[in-house]
């Protein structure tokens, strides 16, 4: 098996060129909303979705030219809500990936309407290219208001608020769990994984899922915005509740290192197949940006 | 065959039925966002895209349950657009359907999520309850940045400029005909039309998205907003280009006839099937709110 590093930049360049290729390109009208698009998607993000949806495709043996597809569907809707997570009525934020957020440089009205496109080009790549209505409406379902939109409703709404440990789980199986489960599981959909695997996968992914929020509270309140590319220390000036804020520090890395345990018990059913998947859940634990 | 108004009365109450039945119910979590999905959905408009879905259907006999669901999902993608295009960044508009906009009502941020739901919710049901890929990639087409998301970017950009008949039909092409085009296809779709029906079917729909357009547009410079039930004289105040103000309201109701005749003409070849759908395009001609 190759090395993970080499690996992961091979899946970060190819799903690169996918995305590129998949989006409208900038000379196409509107140029303005599709030059948009292509700044909001292209040339950065560490591609966490686009890496778990290979890496579980891998497991079943699933057609890479395959896994590109979901892989880009669900990293375009990843992309759509950051769009509007940072817009001013949102957020509020005006860097992203070490640039200027897209309203910052396009405008709020055309970030708007960026982000609105990047969704609709999530649902038209898997209609037009291998998806089936199972796999939309695992995606719709996990974008949706009782998935990812969901999770950023209860999040406007915790601004500010005591959350427990369980309300805080809550939120974030919603924000974030739910599109990377998606991820996930498209990726072994796309190798025809059975629904036993696709179970055992989903119990793997609600543990990465939180983990990797874990880790993003630790590092916004303890990264410099430079290394992150993004604001960092946002959730504090915000108000917002976090792990870190509602467990400290030292908890908070605890219960990262307890969730990528759980996560990598989840794979021993899949034997050494399960190899790459560990290596990702090692990856999200350890990563600094 | 039922007169016109009953036939119509009765696919607006089985349409917003429907959709009461599909969207999440307002006790489900999280509440604040589906009471805002509901709101902004239900109780009002003129289902001018279901009409049409469920006209184009029943040419071919398709299924009315099935129907219902091809004309919820394009509705909630209807309803996700004006609930972001009323958002201050976009027409800053205060009132819709009679009501407050979405944004007055809920705030920006949770009309901004509640119309990325309503996106998500259109391929949920569409993928969940009897679409196939075939009618998400055109829905999703429709949606996009080379359709609707991308005929309001035009619109945006053409804000103070002077544009030419041609180009203030191309915005509209996209803006509001391609989904119209779209309602009018899955209703086709529904029913199994042939590829040859379906195209004449493209070819009324064109001619019916433009014409509910100029209509729209004499409606915005000459009737009030009590009548509308949005504020009217929006396009003037606003400075954008519209077919009253290219060609004067005399001759904007003159192409409006001609557009409804050319509609008609595409229907003669369904013979006496065509009759509702032709019915339809009297009533967008004739319509005045």
């Amino acid at each position: 098996m190759t090395d993970f590093r080499t690996w992961m930049t091979a899946i970060q360049g190819r799903t690169e060129s996918a995305l590129d290729r998949l989006l409208p390109s900038a000379a196409t009208a509107p140029v303005h909303l599709h030059e948009a698009m292509r700044y909001a998607t292209l040339g950065g993000g560490k591609r966490i979705r686009p890496l778990l949806c290979h890496a579980a495709g891998q497991l079943f043996a699933a057609n890479t030219d395959r896994l590109d597809i979901a892989a880009c569907a669900v990293e375009l809707i990843h992309v759509y809500s950051l769009v509007h997570d940072d817009l001013p009525c949102m957020d509020d934020d005006d860097l992203r990936r070490g640039k200027p957020t897209c309203h910052v440089e396009y405008g709020e009205a055309t970030a708007l309407l960026a982000g609105d496109a990047l969704q609709s080009l999530a649902f038209q790549l898997l209609a037009e290219q291998g998806g089936d209505t199972s796999m939309m409406a695992m995606l719709a379902q996990a974008a949706g208001s009782r998935g990812m939109a969901g999770g950023q409703a209860i999040d406007l709404a915790a601004v500010g608020k005591n959350l427990a440990v369980e309300e805080l789980e809550f939120m974030h199986i919603h924000k974030t769990g739910a599109l990377i489960r998606a991820a996930v599981l498209l990726g072994a959909q796309m190798g025809n994984a059975d629904s036993g695997a696709q179970k055992q996968l989903g119990r793997f992914a609600s543990r990465v899922g939180l983990l990797f929020q874990v880790v993003d509270d630790i590092l916004d309140a303890e990264a410099s915005t430079a290394t992150l590319g993004k604001t960092a220390g946002k959730d504090a000036a915000q108000n917002k509740p976090t792990y870190v804020s509602l467990l400290g520090s030292a908890r908070a890395r605890e219960l990262a290192g307890q969730l990528a345990a759980e996560a990598q018990a989840a794979l021993t059913a899949f034997n050494a197949g399960g190899e790459r998947l560990a290596e990702l859940t090692d990856f999200i634990l350890d990563r600094t940006f």
